[in-house]
C-alpha cells in the first residue's frame, strides 16, 4: 500500500467527528500492524497529514488529532421510539446483519480497555410506518451478543439488551451529525436515487464509567427524518 | 404553465421545513395570482397534492400542509460570532448581494401582517479563517434596510441592525436542518466540488409579540462546520 492510501485511511478512521480533536492516535507500530505496511510508509503518511494540520506529532508523547470541522454544540434530544411514538409514526426495526469481526485500528483506540480483539456488529434498518429510513451499524465489544437470537434484535433495545446482559449501563452519548453523498449501499438499502445527500451521524455511547461500549454509524434520509432547534433569542447564526 | 409544475412548486415552497404541519396555506385565489395560471389548474394542482398527502383540504376552512419529515427537537444553540471565537476561529462576513423584491407567495404567508407587497433579501457569506463555510439568504419584511450602506451588513448583526433601526427584537426562532446535494451556485460560492452534499439550514425569527421578521436559508460546509449534541442518557435512537 502506498503511503497515500494509508494517509487516506487515516484520515477517514479518525477524522469523521469521533474523535475530539487532541486525541491521542495509535503508535506508529500500531498503524504498522493495523495496515500491514513498512514503517517507512507510516512515517511518511503521518508526515504528509502532519503538513497538511491534520495530526500533530509531538516529541515523545505521540500523535494527536489537530484538526475538525467546527462543531455546534445542540444539547437535548428524544429516544428513537418515544419520539417517533409521540408524533405518531409508527417505528420499526429490521435486522440487517450481526457478526463479531477483527476491530479496527479506530475501534482499538476507542474500545481502550476491551480485552478482546473482536468486537460486535450489528446492522439494522429503523424504519419509519413500514418505510426504512435509518441505516445504523452498530459497534460493540461485547462479542456474546452473537449467542443472541437474531430476533431479538429487532424487538429490544440495543441499549436495554446490553444492560440486561453485561450490566453496562448507559452514560454520557456524544453524537456528530455531518451529510454526505450516500454510499451505493445506503442508496440500496433506504431506496433512494442517486446522488443523494443524507445525514450521517456518528454516536459513541460510554457506560457509567466512561468506558465506550457502542460506536454507532446512522445513516438518515432528510426528507423523512430532519432536525428541529427552537430558542428564544438569538443565538444562532445572525 | 402545466399544473404538475404548479404542484412542484407549491412543494417546494411549502414543504422546505419552515412550515409545520397543520399550517394554513394561501387560497385558490392566491395560488391563481401568484402563479399566473387559470383556477383549474390550481385545483388540478391542489387535487394531485392532495393525493399524496401533502396537503389536506377541509371543507370550508381551506388547504392545511400535511406532510412533513419527521423531526427531531434540539434544542440550546450558540450565536455564530461568539460561539466561533471560542472555537478561536476568526469569523468574517462577506456581503454578496441585497436588494428589495416582490415576495413569494411562500413568503406572504409568513409575513402575513407585513403591509408591503415587497421584502427585503440579503445574500451574505459567513467566513471562518477567511474561508467561505455558509451561503446565507436572508429575507425580511423592511425594505427600508436597502438604504442602508453595504458595509452595514459585513460589520454589524443583522439582528442588531433590525433592533437599531426599527425597533423589532427577536423572540422565538425556529431551525430546521437538512441536507441536500449543493445546487451550482452554492457550490461556486463555497468552492465545492460537484457533487457535494450540504446542511441546509431554514430559520425562522419571530419577534416580540410573534410576527415573523426573518425568514432564512443557508447552506454550510459539512466539512467545515457539524452539530454536536451531548446527553446523559440513552435519548438517542438504539
Amino acid at each position: 500500500m502506498l503511503y497515500r492510501n494509508v494517509a487516506v485511511q487515516i484520515r477517514t478512521e479518525f477524522g469523521d467527528g469521533r474523535f475530539s480533536p487532541g486525541t491521542l492516535l495509535p503508535s506508529e507500530n500500531d498503524f504498522v500492524e493495523a495496515f500491514a505496511v513498512s514503517r517507512t510508509t507510516v512515517r511518511k503518511a503521518l508526515r504528509a497529514l502532519e503538513e497538511e494540520g491534520f495530526i500533530e506529532r509531538r516529541q515523545g508523547q505521540g500523535t494527536f488529532l489537530k484538526k475538525g470541522a467546527l462543531t455546534r454544540r445542540v444539547s437535548s434530544g428524544m429516544d428513537f421510539l418515544s419520539h417517533t411514538s409521540l408524533s405518531g409514526v409508527r417505528p420499526g426495526t429490521r435486522l440487517v446483519s450481526y457478526r463479531r469481526r477483527v476491530r479496527s485500528i479506530a475501534e482499538q483506540t476507542l474500545f481502550e480497555t476491551a480485552a478482546a480483539d473482536e468486537v460486535f456488529e450489528l446492522v439494522r434498518l429503523r424504519l419509519l410506518n413500514g418505510e426504512a429510513c435509518v441505516l445504523q451499524t452498530s459497534v460493540l465489544p461485547f462479542t456474546k451478543l452473537t449467542e443472541l437470537p437474531r430476533r431479538q434484535f429487532e424487538s429490544r433495545s440495543l441499549y436495554k439488551i446490553v444492560e440486561q446482559e453485561f450490566g453496562a449501563r448507559v452514560g454520557r452519548i456524544r453524537e456528530v451529525l455531518s451529510c454526505a453523498i450516500a454510499p451505493v449501499e445506503v442508496r440500496e438499502a433506504l431506496g433512494l436515487d442517486d446522488p443523494t445527500a443524507v445525514f450521517v451521524s456518528h454516536r459513541i455511547a460510554h457506560d457509567q464509567d466512561g468506558h465506550v461500549i457502542e460506536v454507532s454509524r446512522n445513516y438518515i434520509r432528510p426528507d423523512r427524518y430532519s432536525f428541529v432547534q427552537e430558542s428564544s433569542s438569538a443565538e444562532v447564526m445572525a
